[in-house]
Order: C-alpha cells, then structure tokens, then sequence
C-alpha cells in the first residue's frame, strides 16, 4: 500500500458496520436512513430503466436532465444561477465530488485547511492529492461546536490553496451561522483562496431563533466565483445507495474538477440520474416534512441520551447527534476514551455509535465524543434508548 | 488544475460523444451498446429497488450476493478459487478499479509498464499516483497488433513497481495468447513484478483456430498471488450505465485497493449489485449468444470497412476494429492522420471514429490508426459502412 494512504486503514464506517452485522446491535453509526425515500422517486428509477434511460453510459457530466434540475434547484431555493452545460458536472455521490476537486486542485506540498473534526474522506483525498492537512478546530462551548475565526486566520498561510469547508456540520451538527460564513468568505476574499464546500446536509437544517435555513457559502460575495459547492441526492432523498452527487462552480473549476472526476469513475448511476432530476423538483413540502421528521427524532434522540447520562450537543443540522460520554462516569464511560468506548458499546448495550475521534489529527482533542445517527425508524430510536438508558 | 492532470483535458470519450450529438452522426465512438442487455437482469434491478435492497450505502466490499457470484463465476470459468468474503473488491465499474489499484499501488517515482496504446484512464491514474508511465508498443504485423516480448522485457527496470495488463485489449482487439501470457507471467515471477490486469472484455473473445477462449493471467503459475484483475458487468451484460465492476486478488492486495477505493467513491451502484450477481449466474447459453452476436457484428463491419478501402485489423475480442486510413489516399485520409480524419469524419460522413493516437505517447506511431465500435444494431452498422463507402 502506497505510503500516502498509509495511515487510511479501513473507514471507520466500514469498520462499524461490520461490527452492526456481527453482533445484531442497533447501527447508530453510519448515516443512512432505515427507510427508503418517496415512493415516486424510486417509480421514476423503475421507469428509467424500463424506458432504457441511462442504462448505457450517460455523458460525462451528467444526463441534461439531472444538471438542469441541480441549476433550477439552486436558482429556486438560494437564487444562485449556474449554466447547466457548463457549471453543472454529476459525480457518483458527494465522496466522488471530493476527492475530484481535491485531486483537480491541490498540487503537491499545498496546504488544505479543514474544519476538525472532518468526515474521513476529506484527510484521505487530501493525502492522494499530495497536500497537507491543516485542521482548524471546532471548539464546545455552549452546547454547540464553535468555529473560532482568528484560529482559522492564523491558519493561513502563503502556502494554503483552499479552504475545505462543511456546513451543516458532519459529526458535530453545527450549522455556521451568517455571521461566520461572511467572515469566511471575506477571509477567502482576501487571502485569494478557492473553496470547496461540502453541503449535503442542505436541507436538513432544523431551524428556530438561532438558526437560520441552510446558507450557501457561494451565495455570499466574492465566492461564487472561487466556491466548489458539493451537493448529494442521498441525504436529501433518503436513497444513499444510488450515489448521486454533483459540483456546481464556475465552468473553469467545474472543467478541472471534470478531469480529475473522469478517471475516477468516468460516469456513474445512468438510470438513478433521472429519478433525482424528478426529486430535485419535488414541491417544498416535501423538503418540510423530512426536515420536521427528522427534527422530532434528534429531540426524541436528544433526550434520551441525556436522561442515559451522556451530555448532548443538540444538532442545529445533519443526522447526527455528538455526545460527550465522561459524565457518564468512568467505569462507564472508559475513562473519556470514546475509542474504547464504541468498541465495547454493541456487546454492552447492543448499539453502535461512531468515536469522532477519527475525525480528528489532535485525537485527544476529540476523544470524548460519541456520535449518534438519529435517521433511523422512531421505535429504533426509542428502541436504542432504552438500551442505552440500561447502561 | 494540478500539474499532473495537465496533460488529460477531456477524454475522448467525451469529445467524440459530444460531436456525435451535435451532428447527429451515427456513433461508432465509445464501447456501448445501442441495446440494453437482458430484460430479466434489468427486471432483476427493478426487484432490487422495490424490495429495498442496495438503496442505502451497500457494504464497502460490496454486497455479499455479488461478492459470492464474481467468486463462483470464476470458479466456474476459469477454475480460479476466490475467497468472496476477502478477496473480492466491488467498484463503480473497471474505471474506479483501475484508479484505486494504481493509487493504492504506485509510488510517486514508480515506473508502471502499459501495452500502448492504452485505454486513456491508465495514463491519467499513473499520474495521479506519481507513477512514471512506460509504455511497450503492440506494433502491427500481419493484420494483427503484437506484443514484442523483447521489448517488454526491456522495459522493466529496478523501478518498474508493476504491469498494467489489459487482454482482450482496447483498442486493438488483440488477445494475447497463451504463450504471450506464459512469458509474461514469467516474467512477472523473475522480476518480483505486480501485475494489474484489466479483463472487461473476458467475454467478447471470437474464437477460432488461432484464437482461444479468455485464459486470464491469474491462472498462469505464480500469478495468483501477484496479480490484481479487474472485471466488470457492462460489456458483458450491456449495462454500461450501471457501472459494477470489481477486482479479485489476494487477501493483501484487495485491502490494499479498497483503503484508496473507499475514497473514491466510498460504494456505488447499490440496487445494481443485486442484478449483476443475478447475471453471473446466468446460463452458458447467454455468453455463447453475446460473443456469436458480436462475431457476427464484427465480420459485418470489418467487410464493409475493407470495402469502404480501410485496412482493417481484424479484432480477436472486445467490441472494437483498429483500422489504418492511409489506404484511402491522401485527400481522403487527411494525410494519414486520424486526429484530423476522426475530427471531420461527423461531417464528411456522418460517422463518428476514435483516433487511436491519443492512446499514444508516441502519437505519431498511432497516427494512421483509427477505432470503429461494432457493439450496435445490424441497420445501423450497415448505414454507417453505406456511408463510409461513400467517403
Ligand atoms: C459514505 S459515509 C458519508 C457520511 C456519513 O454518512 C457519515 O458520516 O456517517
Ligand atoms: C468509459 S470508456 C471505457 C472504454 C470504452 O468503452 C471505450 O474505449 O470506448
């Protein structure tokens, strides 16, 4: 094995889920649903298929369909408009997305800042790219995961290429508000760096007084034109199976990330493609009601966990749920060594969460923290709960 | 874009792809079908999606049904035992496989030895490895495009890290022989060299007196243990859009491909998995059916290039003739130069053709060459040689 991936074992999704299967335990770990999403959006696949529609390979960017269903998306809800010809490229699912644009933009010896903790794709993509990791730190404070601005201008330096961003937040749920993603982007401004930004977490933002819908970091100025906005049709859609994602940016990052995305998988999901050009234009009620379903169950989840002992950031975004495990005390808790911790949970309570300390390059900053998936039937939540309660 | 990826713009497949839909040419261009493959595998894929299964993430290995039917399939063919549950990988299709094993395998410096002319994603994922491409040139001889052992030989040097096989072989058609893969799996053994076998087209060999039926080079002595091969479900099913592929190989080196496979893509094609392993299984009679309805295609087209005044190198597998222009004379073979003769062709001829050159690093030995596709419809192979012959 090639040293750069030296470090990059196996996911720890892989991992966990395999460990689900093995013991029978209730799987918290991964985010996917347990139900399968919108009855028509699955017809459609069926009638993709049948009408012989993307069963050979479909074009290299994408079916027409699809990229002119992402640009309609964006204009309707965020009033951004993007060229579907040229600013539109679909991938197999946000994890094709990345690794394309990172292994498209970043020369060797660049430096990539990312927030930490960071869905494990991102260290590894960076690493086949030949850049260096630079994690800017999430922080506790107040019940939520903090982004400290100074700590993230520090971090530049003459040497960074691009700032790699996630809002909503996977595994903290943190959402960044308006007033960071501005600062943000007049940092990006300013420093003349690309971004790219993952936001499949999109449209499931639980919003109240202190947190608003989803923001996309290219809708503020100056980064429409240096922002690489990662979309996906798994979370939003509930059909993580089918691996639909794509790129929206400006038809000169879009054509660079295309060369790279090409030899990655050429083209993937032909029939799939056209049954998320049909979701994409699902009416509002439909992007409500998951969003207020999933909500009831982060509070049904939320609470549980707190009456199990653990302490709770309530999640403004995501389907993910970060605990801190110590008050649990320390014969239950492993001592705070969330590691430890997730490996013994399924034979101990017959539930698998995933240590966010993977997702950290200064583990013990997040050795503490559990994370939960809340997508997931309620009786199963209610289910794990309880399991959880019986520690 | 990064430096690496400057050479690689748009692939071919995309450019050509595209001018046959803006000229409404017939595309005899990239390798896919104008006809799906069997209704009960496409009735399978519809059972997979409305009974739920592969609609959320797939394991990261792939799914089991699919890892037991590649194992029993090449059990069953080729006599070669595989151990489903450790050395079998899925991936989006034999594009990701080729990537994540030379990003896996290939360190930045390593030579990689490449027959030329190559399918155009082994130039690009040696360079996104770091890799040095060596190419060895199949030179034409006798109607056929052969493989100097000699020169391969040669090539190897202490550096060269690994062989990047492909047989039946794109573009040419060539199969190697028995003797030919005899002398490379000794090879291979002598100098302690992996080898990376890309064998989609396992199934689309004609055979005849000189030509045997597929012999892949794991089963030559010492190759079991040193050789990653590559398969997939397209070509062999005429499901080009779904994209499953997969790798079989030891225990080592399939964990080796999945660490930089799963970030590629982390899975694809969930429901898809559960219609290939159907097809696997599918009867003797269907692959016998496939390859005598190709062979059929393939004596078509050659008949009529021949008489259109190409030279034809008559193809022993895959779906592809390699043809020389320079026999249609100057003013109509734009000086033997397939680039410009590819590039007019839509409109000189309603056709669209592959330049074989830019398979090439030594672009002027594939200059004269140019790829016709014969995997279409009987009507619309005869209307494309109608129209070449009045070129
Ligand atoms: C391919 S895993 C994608 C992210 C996710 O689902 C998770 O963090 O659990
Ligand atoms: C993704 S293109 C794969 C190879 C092929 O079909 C071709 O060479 O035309």
């Amino acid at each position: 094995l090639n040293r750069r991936l030296a470090e990059f074992g196996t996911t720890i999704f892989a991992e966990m889920s395999a460990l689900a299967v093995r013991t029978g335990a209730i799987n918290l770990g991964q985010g996917f649903p347990d139900t399968d999403g919108p009855d028509e959006v699955r017809e459609a696949a069926v009638r993709a298929l049948r009408d012989g529609r993307g069963n050979q390979y479909p074009p290299g960017p994408g079916v027409p369909e699809l990229r002119a269903a992402v640009a309609e998306h964006q204009a309707r809800v965020y009033g951004l408009s993007y060229d579907p010809d040229r600013e539109v490229l679909v991938t197999a699912g946000a994890t094709e997305a990345i690794a394309a644009s990172l292994l498209a933009l970043v020369e060797p010896g660049d430096e990539v800042i990312a927030l930490e903790p960071y869905y494990d794709s991102y260290a590894a993509s960076i690493a086949l790219a030949g850049g260096t990791r630079v994690p800017v730190t999430l922080r506790p404070r107040d019940g939520r995961f903090v982004l400290d601005l100074d700590e993230l201008r520090d971090a530049v330096t003459p040497r960074t290429r691009l700032l790699l961003l996630n809002t909503p937040h996977n595994p903290t749920g943190t959402v960044l508000t308006r007033e960071e993603l501005a600062a943000i982007a007049e940092l990006a401004v300013e420093r003349d760096l690309l971004v790219v930004t993952d936001e499949v977490y999109e449209h499931l933002v639980f919003t109240d007084e202190t947190t608003p819908a989803h923001l996309p970091l290219a809708s503020f100025p100056g980064m429409r034109e240096r922002t690489v906005t990662i979309g996906s049709a798994g979370k939003t859609f509930s059909f993580t199976g089918w691996k639909v994602g794509w790129v929206t940016s400006t038809p000169e990052l879009v054509t660079a990330v295309r060369s790279a995305k090409q030899y990655l998988t050429f083209v993937a999901s032909g029939p799939f493609q056209y049954a998320v050009a049909e979701a994409l234009a699902l009416p509002e009620s439909y992007f409500t009601g998951v969003r207020e379903d999933l909500r009831a169950k982060r509070d049904l989840l939320s609470a549980g966990l707190t009456a199990a002992g653990f302490e709770v950031y309530r999640p403004q975004g995501t389907y993910f749920i970060t605990t801190d495990i110590r008050p649990l005390g320390d014969d239950r808790s492993h001592g705070g060594d969330g590691f430890a911790f997730c490996r013994a949970l399924p034979e101990r309570a017959g539930v698998v969460a995933i240590p966010n300390a993977v997702f950290y390059d200064h583990r013990e900053a997040g050795a503490p923290f559990v994370r939960f998936a809340f997508c997931k039937r309620t009786e199963v939540l209610a289910n794990a709960v309880e399991r959880l309660k019986a520690l």
